[in-house]
């Protein structure tokens, strides 16, 4: 059963702001991120490529690190002001989940925290600027990523886990649950910034990345995106797609980078900054939830992830079989 | 000079909600917004049809209700909860702005009230849910207009009401100024929902409405819209546009319904939750702000809005001409 | 190896024009072709539909006659003038395949004859008018399918077939062939209106219609009726895509209507007009000639098709198999 | 009144096939022509550039010639066969208008000649190949122009030109007449390839260029251009639309180039490969058949052009004035 937060929280995080993720080859992921997939490069360092959207006005969105395998490290938000990152420490402490203070390349003062499954995330409320370039038209490239959109995670735990981002003061906008009398909670989306999700969560081996999502300004700009990854080398890093969520109501296509992180370009689906808005529920089997228009996804989206640096991956208390295509 | 709110207000404004239009012949403009613009008519009445978006799920967005001439009422707020309802209307009686709580139909209680400056302001907290239709994909028609937007209007007292609303927490995200040695603040966009404007306010005589925003998911809808409204005897509809503005970056298409009153299709501006976003300038002398292209606006856009029922238009106290052209 | 013709033959097809397909309850069909897919009903009799696309401003491309079990009729061929028919009636008597003159609804006189696989063609030079309604943009419903584009067509005897074609004046534009030291054709696509095809050839159980291919303006047309579809009921009817084909470049999605009839929605693809255009050699083994972004096609898209009225279906002559993803 | 071909001529003009441009700076058209409108630059000389569209598989559309002032050279039209030349060179010869074989880079034997109206023409049947770079969607910039469409010209001798070409075998699909008791051909669409046009003539002091026509795939790559233009320094170069035209269905955006010569991009039109297509009339009186939303043509639209080199510019026979707005 999907809760509802007990009121806001005493802190106000604004949005999923980054994912730190670690690659194998730094040139090969940002010759993808960059040259095929079209977002910006704000900074390379020896270490580290600095990634972001066109309409992003802060200087990172996507960081690459150089790492001997693939693996995912922190999920950073960001929240509205500093006074909210000492009342996240608090919070976090008052669980038993101690928080440390830690530097990160063009931010301000950052809160690193593990949730009490595993995954590491961060929070800041000061980033450095970068140049718009949403009116640079002629800089405009491959799937014309916009900004990120949101995270998506493999949680063994799901219930507990979506009870602890409730707590968060991520609000629920859709669910899946499994059939029966019993119904168990399979997957929730929630967000923070008024659109379908900052956050998502599916049952799965976990925790787990499943994927980061981009949001572009046009399902064309997505297509445009196939077209662009099948002729330049890159026909398979397409995993699933293009399609239309039920859930969500998302255009969407799933890529696999270099390193097999999936990355989902992400387009249209809706308002939900009324706090009363009614989340949407969806059975595990309605393929439509899945795919509208009745594709099956392959077994590799519903298995495979990036698991987070330094976090065991625990095998799901909830065994269902998706109904994955009509 | 834009302002900045002082802390965020003792009420939550979610974002504009409705707008109640008085039209001179009801049948003529339900035809004009159901069967070309393609809104739903989720009831009607004798005295009043309610219509909404495609994603919408509250009852209405646009209120059409029979007059004698032309003229705008209320512009109506949702706000996050009944006890936000009763601290605005504290925060107005603060400002000698007496309130009153009437019936709207289809909404919880409603705080009516008007502005310093004459304009009719409607608060609620809850409204009558109505079906989403987004995934109704058949009955997609016209502009295939999602859900209301933002609400425009001419201020004569273009600094101070920019002042009052900020004060309600609306927060600025794009602004023109006069050129010269001591600009002057001459048009503004300010922001509820995390987009770039519920309300903007633009110098001129007033106040009166410039014209009700609704959002489209697509530019594409809106080309689509200028083929079936210039093929099906509303041609003499399109005043301005298909175009791209500067500022906001929307794409964007003016119309004139059967009474005048102005409406804009409406797509493609971008995220703007974050606190800290540094608000856009630009000046009064740069054609592209108004239109990234280039082209020119008619006289009319500057020239023409609703007057509300009930208040009386001034002149503006400042008074420059902006560059409408290159 | 595809052939060219040896210069033009004493007659002048203009263009593929119309289908006959027989299906099982005309009602159904017709639910599905007018009011899910958005082409226009011409007219209707006890025993027939006759539909064409928004552009077209001849009185059929698309008719359905009752029967008792799903089968192709007619393929219908315009030709540029009278004494075309009468050319052609000597070529086929050549041939020894008689031809003989029918009567055909709204058309003028009607040459009838089968070519030497046993496909019925039917061929003519007038047809009764009908409104054109690429301007009736209030009617745009569906698909928004513009017109009848090309007819693909299953052949047992690949190469002879395409031979024949070469001789009625039929211009390769793309091919595929087997891999090897002796590579054989596999799938040929031919032309007489400058785009890709009229009629394409697929090696396989033949010979049988394998879909009916309509055009869009937009590839957001074809997006359209996969939600539009998916969300009336006929989720069912999507086959496969969309997506993009290597060969022609087309943007496209197949459908199967309630009697498995194929029918693919396609835009996209390109001028053909030069009669030196060199066709384009793709191989069996290069999954991207079937789709670039190198999705698999399903089991039934190979292997399904409609049988002709009165014609015996024969297995192929050649045996490979198809690479058909990667 | 437009006139019919009677019969085919005894050549058969394939298409318009390139214009060359006198421009006088060719590194400053470079730049407009492939940075900013993404057509491809096959070649160049220190005298001339080669520019092809992304569909194009032969070695120019567009060809770029230093001159000291702005002025048109050749309309360039591809014949079917060597043959073609030959009975076009007695054709002229007939006429009493001597053609001459001139040598034109990386093409076969080319016969030049002007009309009757001084209009520098230019046959050839074979050009030099290019690569397709059709499915090179990496490359994809700007307005991502596919091909040459057609030429417009103004025409002071509207009827005799319009009949002049209609010797030469070009089908009339849309043409404008003047309003009354007598009406007269104000403006005729004429093609070879199978749709609206090849050569469009508009009644104007002539003969001049008024446009080349280049057409794109997608109406939103003409949006993407509008983007691009106004944001890289090119703001100046939108004329007109984007927009719709009544006459031909076209999606528009008219540009100049840094000379004034006139590109339209173009979109949407239909196919027209029936003889027997009945031609649509449209009147002087009316304004959609300009822009079927509404919107005025800038006075520039209607009276400037290119003149051809070595060709007096006539005054027009017609005077009218047409409506250009409603």
């Amino acid at each position: 059963m999907p809760v509802r937060a007990a009121g806001e929280p005493p802190f106000n995080i604004v949005r999923c702001a980054y994912v730190t993720l670690g690659v194998t080859d730094l040139a090969r992921s940002r010759d993808f991120y960059v040259d095929a997939l079209g977002l910006t490069e704000t900074e390379a360092t020896g270490e580290a490529v600095y990634l972001r959207g066109l309409e992003e006005r802060s200087h990172h969105s996507i960081v690459l690190v150089q790492r001997a395998s693939p693996e995912a490290h922190a999920l950073g938000f960001k929240v509205a002001s500093e006074g909210d990152l000492d009342a996240l420490e608090a919070f976090f402490a008052a669980r038993g989940l101690p928080a440390s203070w830690t530097e990160r390349h063009a931010q301000g003062r950052t809160l690193a925290v593990r949730d009490p499954f595993g995954v590491p995330l961060e929070f800041y409320a000061r980033m450095d600027g970068a140049e718009r370039l949403l009116q640079r038209y002629g800089l405009y490239r491959g799937a014309q990523i916009m900004r990120l959109d949101h995270l998506n995670l493999f949680a063994a735990e799901l219930q507990q886990t979506h009870e602890f981002y409730a707590e968060l003061g991520f609000r629920t906008t859709e669910y899946t649950e499994t059939e029966g009398p019993d119904p168990r909670l399979w997957a929730v989306w929630m967000h923070r910034k008024g659109n379908v999700h900052d956050v998502a969560l599916t049952n799965g081996r976990g925790p787990r990345l499943h994927h980061v999502g981009v949001w572009t300004a046009s399902v064309m700009s997505i297509l445009h995106a196939c077209d662009v990854l099948a002729t330049t080398g890159h026909v398979d890093k397409l995993e699933r797609g293009p399609g239309r969520h039920g859930i969500s109501n998302a255009f969407f296509l799933y890529l696999r980078d270099p390193d097999g992180h999936r990355v989902e370009l992400f387009a249209s689906d809706y308002l939900t900054v009324d706090p009363d808005l009614e989340p949407l529920r969806w059975t595990l089997d309605d393929p439509q939830r899945q795919t509208l228009w009745g594709h099956a996804a392959p077994a590799s989206w519903f298995e495979e992830g990036t698991p987070f640096a330094g976090t065991a991956v625990r095998e799901p208390a909830l065994r269902a079989r998706p109904v994955v295509a009509r």
